[in-house]
């Protein structure tokens, strides 16, 4: 269990209201209105939520690749929400607003891309593709153009660019460091949020829950897609990528 | 009847091998290679062709507000393949290569943007949206974003900064002549095609089938869409824009 009152950064942190239950994590307030706490749970869901189960540490695991590549991405000085893990499950980070698209790159063919526009699948996308979705349950995240997302406000142009060009950075550093320890990044999905003073930065979580590795020697998938196509158990793969970025990164 | 042979501008021109039967339109060589011979047909379709029927004089209709559009655009200077009409339903036009795209631009929320968003219908949309269509009848024409274009080689970024500049001189155009007859344009959808020089000029037709168009006194449809929704004999509607562009433009 997680206390409910942890010493971060010199200040007394107290965990408030629970703001949000998502799909495969909580957010609570804290007594800093600037900082939010997260916690990972152990629900897994398909098909937007229409397919869910449980599969006890798989929260833990997520967590612990989420915050390892936070610090990653720290070290090569990109800007993001990630403050600090304070459990097995649990981290603090930056409160943002967060931008409702949801940001899909793209480095290889797989999934709808695939069917959408009738390409062969795990082909090299060059230049990688760059996505929005809409974040909306109800509508099932519709995917997106610049225009539309500009027309309706979601954000700027200028936001955009902003967007897109952290989406690289990260591409960049991401693929990189996944190459090193023999993992193929094929897509992965982004947030990006607003600092109360305009700043925007790249939030959520960093997690094979929104990623498609896959093994460059078995080829096997170290991600959701096993438990999506029901291959088995979802954690050997987690459990197998965290190894190996713990090992990178040491 | 169309002759088989026609003079224009002081050269012979033969109609030649049917080189595509769309939809709409047949597409025939001439002895110029570098000039296409186009007619258009009564058939109209919808869902992509799983719906269709006649109605004789549609091609005529639709052939004649699609040259008074492009002689009305050329007036103001804009570039396109149209060079003159030669029976009351075919055409003289540069032969480009087609870049396999659909360009919407939508100044009114309507049809699958309505249902894609959950947005109200008939919100006007400022700025206007601009989207991309890859023609692909197997694929059902999905909608595709900038960066799917590029890197799946459909149009380099230069390429669709010069489409989204003609589609953006043209929709200014034609948003100020409907409005001059009391039409809305609510979208429409264009196609763009390159000269064996290179240049990106704008190609195919301009015609109620390939628009939304709305009658501001009375509400009523002046488009496919009545043909879409079995709303009665879409020539009525047709005959209403031709008469109304004439008027205007004579
Ligand atoms: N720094 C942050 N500040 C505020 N909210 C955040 C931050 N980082 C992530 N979030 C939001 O917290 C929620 C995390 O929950 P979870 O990932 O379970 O959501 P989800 O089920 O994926 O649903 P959603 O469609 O809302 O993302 C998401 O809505 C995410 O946008
Ligand atoms: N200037 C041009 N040179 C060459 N081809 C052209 C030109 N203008 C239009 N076309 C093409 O001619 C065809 C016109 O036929 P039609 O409008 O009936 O096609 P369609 O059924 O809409 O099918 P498609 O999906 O191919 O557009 C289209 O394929 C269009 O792209
Ligand atoms: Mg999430
Ligand atoms: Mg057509």
């Amino acid at each position: 269990m997680t206390e409910n009152t942890v010493e971060f950064g010199g200040q007394q942190l107290t965990r408030g209201d629970l703001l949000y239950e998502g799909k495969a994590k909580q957010v609570f307030a804290t007594n800093d209105p600037s900082i939010i706490w997260m916690h990972y749970m152990d629900q897994v869901t398909a098909l937007n939520g229409k397919v869910k189960e449980e599969y006890s540490g798989k929260g833990e695991l997520n967590s612990s690749i989420s915050n390892l590549l936070f610090t990653y991405l720290s070290n090569q000085g990109l800007q993001h929400h990630w403050l600090g893990s304070i459990s097995a499950t649990d981290e603090l980070v930056k409160k943002v607003d967060i931008i409702p698209l949801e940001v899909v790159t793209r480095n290889y063919t797989a999934g709808h891309f695939v069917s959408r526009f009738g390409v062969e699948p795990m082909q090299q996308l060059s230049p990688r593709v760059q996505e929005l979705y809409y974040k909306s349950d109800e509508l099932d995240d519709p995917f997106m153009n610049d225009s539309q997302a500009v027309s309706l406000h979601f954000a700027s142009e200028a936001d955009l660019k902003t967007v897109y060009g952290l989406a690289d950075q990260v591409n960049e550093l991401l693929v990189a460091l996944f190459n090193k320890i023999d993992i193929t990044l094929i897509d992965y999905k982004l947030e990006f949020g607003r600092l109360a003073d305009g700043q925007i930065i790249l939030a959520d979580e960093l997690s094979p829950d929104n990623m498609r590795l896959v093994d460059q020697k078995t080829g096997k998938s170290l991600d959701k897609d096993v438990f999506r196509q029901k291959q088995g158990d979802l954690r050997v793969g987690y459990q197998d990528v965290l190894q190996r970025l713990q090992d990178a990164l040491k």
